[in-house]
């Protein structure tokens, strides 16, 4: 077997079992040192290919696709900075568990550290910050190197999926020449039960004494919360569901816990709390005495304070990942366990509870109270941040799937998004909460979850407008919210705000940005919405459109900041009124 | 004193540091963790600072800068994936030897690992790809840590810029609040000469003994050829130049040597070689038997395949920054020596020679007719990319800098851009040649060369569309010869395409874009060249222009492929009928 014959069979055998193991899709940018793996996968009936230049807005695009199927999304580039543009998609993926296989092609050992062109040093490229890095052998026909590749490609995806899910790294030293022979029976394993391993993997369950003591804690405590992070896994939604009920704990669901929207029952679900968790009076009134956690951090600041402030009360933090997810050090149990299987097991031993205990009719109370005042925000007759979440629950057709930018629409999507029926899918990149890659992760998204909906602010969108290019030439559609308040909104809500001097400059940042023209270059239409009047007519017409579409909302920084000081300080006060009266049926 | 004076006085005396060791330019990018760097930073009088939003543009900026001031320039960002941001830049700084500070604010020991929001693992980010990674101490004001802060900054700076030069990291762990109490004294040092350390630095030079020898080995041969890639050393100009006269040696300039443009003497400067020696007959009557090489390797392959298939004469390697410049395994010596301090040392034992010996009159005979004969480019009637170079040597004015893309306009520059008095500066980021971050490095270097041209193609140009906004923001001054041949034109010369099957969507990549639209965007002005006398009166204009100027030029891939194979078949027939008939006297 010559050169060209063992590569092609190496990297033909590496891509079927790629195939085997479940990826369905790859983005690749292009390059030289990676055409052997380019080709092959090209040749490869059942892979859906993503050509994407910038590879920066490529990995954040396979996140997207991963985060949306859930299934293992391979990226591949060429050896040199290219593979270090991936870097902070890397990292949302690691800390966001999503499975991710790195594929760089690289120089030959004879070609590192040698001032050769296009080479730098790939081996551990990405740290800590991936799960697994291996750096493959160099390319060979040969049976045991053969089993190899297979063997290696079936445990990195395996690595990639097994909860906690993140991103591999595999490194390919490759030789020239570079031209793979393609022929078609290259993916055919003919030894297959002897050639490949299947891997099976199991998810953590409890002892039945930890599940019995958890039990009979809870079952000491009538004044409980549950609290949903971020988390997606669709047994969840239900599981917890009825665990709250027989617990008759009311659930304090985070917009990215999938609790808001869909077709569960929502009597027990807490949507206003990032509202009125600010207030003291209702903190007092709210006091827990047990808290079981479910999922990443919540979004809202205002529960991480509540929970902070109530680290004197027994704190359940349950992780399938085996995770530590407490930058409060509140926990006071570290549960590692599936979150259905303990909802399932633990409700096995929870004794019968009277309905509405008072405890849980303040909650639902106070959160019917908060969503009323709240809904005060549809009468501000100017374009407003915090009402186009408010009106996005109404707005927005079944199913569909809405994309949130970090820093300002996750926290308004957070205060004013509230339950529903419609099974929204609310998607986000909540690992490191960056605002880099926001619309190459949404299009990823895109290629599956139809219809989706983007909101975003400027800085976010600017920061990878790279990305838009795959909407043009993949002929995508996405609808995209553009919250226009030239700058950086939150940084008016942080205590820089209060030193002028240097504050357009430092945080402020305004880019004086007419993003119509880059719209346009990339084939989308683009619609400055002028009024709510407007905003209707544009978004009732848009639900028909196909492509890409850009919404664009302009507000103003500093009205922005009054509007949502106005309306806390109105709901405080009516909470005020309801606590005061001690009449929580509302 | 109480955390905020604390953290004020660490933080001012850091930064006063950073300016006594030079630095003066900062490129902050916007974020919440970073905000008591940045403050102190905006109090500072002596500091320029440069505010990009996208991390990745900011990172090639800063490197521009410094690359144009050889001087080390700070980066900033806030914690998270901005941090990740920069990595490609950081990769580039270590190969290319640029000094860079790379400043990360992070979140502080308690909130790392424990699901914080927009926390990564920051230790170590760029792993072996940084020179020095320093974990800051949190802040403290005791005379102890201002004096280590004070400490850590001047090592910091002095490691970047010691030769080879190249990127360290300081990670800054800081807690809430985060807003320093800033006064009008704080950058004062008062026990200053008690309170910090100047660093001097040496340059690596060779005992008398290893100098005589090196002597020797030259004194024994008259067929030597030097050759010096990219360099950047003022000094070596003059010293390389006296050096190859004393041995009557031709200098084979790399276009990044900064030896093909200026007021040195030019007699011995070989700029075409990159074609001739792709020719047999050229090689063959060009045999050396000895070679003396400086600077990274060149970027032309002929000459990489010369000196490979030269392997059995001595190959002198020289670099005064102890790397491993050698790919090809052709090196016999390796000398770790300041390039100047060895022209300079080692020209004191060479004996005198004849001028001009036949062997240094082929060189300059077969340099000088395969100019002449590529000259015939200028006939080409349409657009063309060579020709593009060509002219550029005659159009551009005095002193100006020209920045180069990777891919094809480095290698076009190589073959076409031949020596002049203009004292053009030639910059191009050769360390891992990618092709991103180039229009953001081009726009750093501009802040402080002028005038300054970037010819790129628009590969390259969309992976840095971001990098636009700096000259938008900043009101720089540059001019783009964007190459428009719509994909990936460097792939046409490359095996894959002679397999036209997958050619077009794996490494043609046409983007389809009408670049027009964001240049517009940016406050640019635009102009599609349609001939060449266009071309001329539009490049005539430009001279007076201020602000961002894109001129496009559309080429088209297979024309560029079939003029650069036509215009090699007509000058090897020349060459070679120069080479039979043994007269070089051209």
């Amino acid at each position: 077997m010559n050169h060209q014959e063992g590569l092609t069979a190496y990297i033909a055998a590496f891509v079927a079992e790629l195939v085997h193991a479940g990826v369905k899709d790859i983005v690749i940018s292009p390059g030289s040192r990676s055409t052997p793996i380019a080709l092959v996968m090209a040749e490869h009936p059942e892979l859906n290919l993503h050509i994407h230049v910038d590879e920066r807005s490529a990995a954040f695009f396979g996140l997207g696709i991963a985060k949306a199927t859930k299934k293992p999304v391979a990226i591949l580039c060429t050896s040199g900075t290219a593979a270090a543009n991936y870097y902070p998609a890397i990292i949302e993926a690691t800390i966001s568990r999503v499975p991710l296989m790195v594929l760089t092609a690289d120089r030959p050992h004879e070609l590192r550290d040698v001032g050769a062109p296009q080479a730098i040093d790939q081996i551990h490229l990405y740290g800590h910050n991936v799960k697994w890095f291996v750096e493959m052998s160099p390319p060979e026909g040969k049976e045991e190197m053969i089993r190899y590749a297979r063997t290696v490609c079936a445990r990195a995806a395996a690595t990639a999926t097994r909860y906690p899910a993140g991103p591999v790294h595999l490194n390919f030293p490759l030789r020239e020449p570079l031209i793979p022979n393609l022929y078609e029976e290259m993916f055919e394993l003919p030894e297959r039960t002897n050639g490949y391993v299947d891997i099976h993997d199991g998810k953590l369950s409890l002892s039945t004494e930890t599940i019995k003591n958890l039990a009979t804690m809870l079952n000491a405590e009538k004044h409980g919360v549950i609290i949903c992070g971020p988390i997606e896994d669709a047994a969840f939604t239900e599981t917890v569901v009825s665990f709250a009920k027989l617990l008759q704990f009311p659930i304090l669901a985070d917009p990215l816990s999938q609790l808001r929207s869909g077709l569960h029952e929502q009597e027990l679900i807490i949507d206003a709390y990032d509202t009125f968790l600010r207030f003291e009076d209702s903190k007092e009134a709210l006091k827990p005495n047990v808290v079981i956690r479910f999922g990443a951090m919540p979004v809202s600041k205002a529960l991480t304070i509540f929970l902070k402030e109530n680290r004197d009360v027994p704190q359940i933090v349950v992780d399938g990942g085996s995770g530590w997810r407490d930058p409060l050090t509140a926990a006071t149990e570290m549960v590692y366990c599936d979150e259905s299987f303990l909802c399932r097991d633990v409700s096995k031993y929870i004794e019968p509870r009277e309905e509405q205990s008072s405890y849980l009719e303040k909650w639902i109370s106070i959160n019917k109270h908060t969503k009323m005042n709240l809904s005060s925000i549809r009468d501000i007759p100017k374009l407003s941040e915090g009402k186009l979440f408010h009106l996005l629950a109404d707005l927005l057709p079944e199913n569909a799937t809405l994309f949130v930018g970090n820093s300002m629409p996750i926290r308004d999507l957070d205060s004013f998004f509230f339950a529903n029926k419609k099974g929204i899918k609310v998607m986000g990149n909540r690992g490191a909460n960056g605002i880099d890659g926001i619309v190459s992760t949404a299009l990823g998204a895109a290629t599956v979850s139809q219809p989706l909906y983007l909101v975003l602010g400027d800085l976010t969108f600017f920061h990878d407008l790279n990305g838009l290019l795959a909407a043009k030439l993949f002929k995508l559609n996405v609808t995209v919210l553009l919250i226009n308040n030239n700058g950086g909104g939150i940084f008016s809500f942080l205590p820089q705000a209060e030193h002028p001097k240097h504050f357009e400059m430092l945080f402020g940042t305004p880019l004086e940005l007419d993003f119509r023209h880059v719209i346009e270059m990339y084939g989308g239409s683009y619609e400055k919405v002028v009024d709510w009047d407007h905003f209707h007519h544009v978004f009732a017409k848009d639900l028909e459109a196909k492509g890409l579409r850009v919404l664009e909302i302009s507000t103003d920084r500093d009205t922005n900041l009054s509007e949502h000081r106005d309306l806390w300080n109105s709901v405080s006060q009516e909470i005020s009124k309801v606590i005061k009266s001690g009449k929580y049926e509302g």
